[in-house]
């Protein structure tokens, strides 16, 4: 558990430190079509703090696997973020993973808590343990998709190295 | 250029907000034999200040093709970070890439000098232009390893989120 919270309460910070100031080409861009820019994965993870993370955390430990999770709307900063700037999606985070860990640490969890069971809505049985490793490796697969994004931008203007590099190459990572 | 210029200054926060702090355990984490570790790319990223980025630059703005840029060495860290402390590395590492760019701008660049061509000991002729894209791209490309590393800590924990986590599954990013 200290080792989760290691990293989610760094993860605010790492993508502020990334994407606050950066120039706006650089925000809006993706890797194609249907493909999500960095400013749409800042308000993705927006979303995951309000119904996701703490959310299904308390319906395992409330109802256990009797209430299936709500379905996670992978779409919803689409409309949510509409018309916010950065800066203030970049605050929103902070200040709600910030909620998030306070309400986690009120929790108070032990290892029986971490071995209870709820149910996923596609994905069935799975532990608290399980969500919340997951959380962790969620935070972390978004900062790699938004790294990729960015350094997707520069797979022609890197000329020869491509070949060395492997996330404009595409063979890994 | 500015584009540019705005993710390599980055570069040192984004990986001062994770690492710093951050368990012992997670620094030294890899991805199994022959792979590095979060500390071991913070020792590589020092070792692209001090022999790649910069000295290539002022390579192909002095000799041109005619003199081939060193090999670059990617295992150099190994030896040069040994007995180092992460926060000595982050440092350093920020103090060299203030110092690079503080030398990038003091070239004062055109345009006919990013066109100018140098010559890669394995890749062949590329571009000054090349050469500087390739800096951005590196720096994602650590840090979207740096995350991978991370997150695939926790590929089994996870349990059945596997499926919906790329960082994990390994189908992507």
């Amino acid at each position: 558990m200290p080792e989760a919270v290691a990293i989610l309460q760094r993860t605010p910070a790492v993508l502020d430190s990334l994407l606050r100031g950066l120039p706006d080409g650089w925000i809006a861009a993706h890797e194609g079509d249907q493909t999500w820019s960095p400013f749409d994965v800042v308000g993705h993870l927006i979303h995951g703090e309000r119904t996701d993370w703490i959310p299904r955390a308390r319906l395992i430990l409330e109802h256990g696997e009797a209430r299936p999770f709500d379905t996670f709307d992978r779409f919803a900063q689409f409309a949510a973020s509409e018309g916010r700037t950065r800066a203030s999606l970049l605050d929103e985070f902070a200040a709600l993973r910030a909620k998030s860990l306070d309400e986690l640490a009120a929790l108070g969890l032990t290892d029986v808590d971490l071995d209870r069971r709820g149910r996923h809505p596609a994905l069935g049985v799975v532990t608290l343990r399980q969500l919340l490793a997951t959380w962790v490796a969620h935070d972390l697969d978004h900062v790699v998709q938004i790294s990729r994004v960015l350094a997707r931008q520069y797979s022609d203007e890197v000329g020869p190295w491509r070949a060395y590099l492997r996330i404009v190459s595409g063979t890994q990572g």
